[in-house]
């Protein structure tokens, strides 16, 4: 067998480069830690290929500006000025998502969440970014809020050469059966667990 | 119980502040994606925190200047420029660690991974890093080329405030013990299972 083969080729009609280069459904779940942050340290990698970065944060936060939001922020600044990497945005729902003049009701998560994943399925038609990241999209399917077999088939068919990110615990089966990569970051032993609080650079 | 408490306060003579504050000894672990990419994802936070970052990459590899590496070091850069964030270096293997002249022995990659560890015993003493991250340090550790038991020891007695990170499979039962957090990312369902090979932007 040559070196690097996979082990199995499906007979899916595509060729190797065809299947090598194919836009990737991902999926980071589980209990642990680590399913934002490598989320957003493939944002890193992506920047630095030059690719169209889009972050939607999806779940309010006390710690809602993280360090990841600066530093990605800034990569994106450092794309304008010297044309280094490629752009980003940052969108979280907050009291509101940046696009929509709605800062009205703060406690109606739902519709927010809803109207966040509209704003991503417009940019999925639009092929706006290259990269689209859902920070912790499952607890909106989990709860009921967005439909997930709509949320399945949309993803499914976008269409061009989008890769997909979506974080978060309890991730749907669908969703899973769906993806193309899929990891679980287990919680092996948590400094929470005997007594430690959340520190910064850490944590957020 | 107030909002945000740990559940189990543990008896060890130590205050909130000083327990959240404590430097953490983190290891990423098991078969699946997000080790690495996880583990630079907190050097953003880092550098965010205007840490001092250290990347010591203990293997070789032929996609051996990845992303990270690249993004990293131009935010080196711009804290050189303006003053943001922290200092950043990164130490790989390669041929040679940069701190050395002997760029010899091409086989040898037991004595340089020891030569690796033993210049990382000389940081921890110095205070030189507030973030470091041992890449892929798991396997000298398995495959014998540094001594466990005194790695264990060293990162149990560093002085100061230093955050250690340690990714790479089959991580050694005594390094789990000492860590303060653990995350095992599982693979649950990987592109190259249904013959894909690795494209850019997503595994480098």
């Amino acid at each position: 067998m040559p070196q690097g083969q996979p082990l199995n080729v499906p007979d899916d009609g595509l060729t190797t480069r065809q299947r090598r280069n194919r836009p990737l459904l991902m999926v980071h779940t589980g209990d642990g830690k680590g399913k934002s942050t490598a989320a957003f340290g493939l944002a890193l990698r992506g920047w630095n290929q030059g690719w169209r970065i889009g972050v939607f944060q999806f779940v309010k936060s006390a710690k809602w500006r993280i360090g990841e939001q600066t530093v990605l922020e800034r990569l994106g600044r450092l794309h304008e000025e010297t044309g280094e990497g490629g752009p980003v945005q940052w969108h979280k729902m907050g009291s509101g998502w940046s696009w929509t003049r709605k800062h009205g009701e703060a406690g109606d998560h739902a519709a927010a969440a809803a109207e966040g994943w509209r704003e991503v399925t417009r940019r999925l038609a639009a092929q706006t970014h290259d990269l689209l990241i859902l920070d912790e999209f499952t607890y909106p399917m989990a709860w009921g809020w967005v439909d997930v077999d709509e949320v399945v088939e949309t993803l499914t068919n976008r269409p061009g050469h989008q890769h997909v990110v979506i974080t978060g615990r309890r991730a749907d089966p669908r969703l899973l059966a769906a993806a193309d990569l899929v990891t679980e970051m287990g919680n092996v032993k948590h400094p929470m667990d005997t007594g430690s609080k959340g520190q910064k650079g850490i944590e957020w």
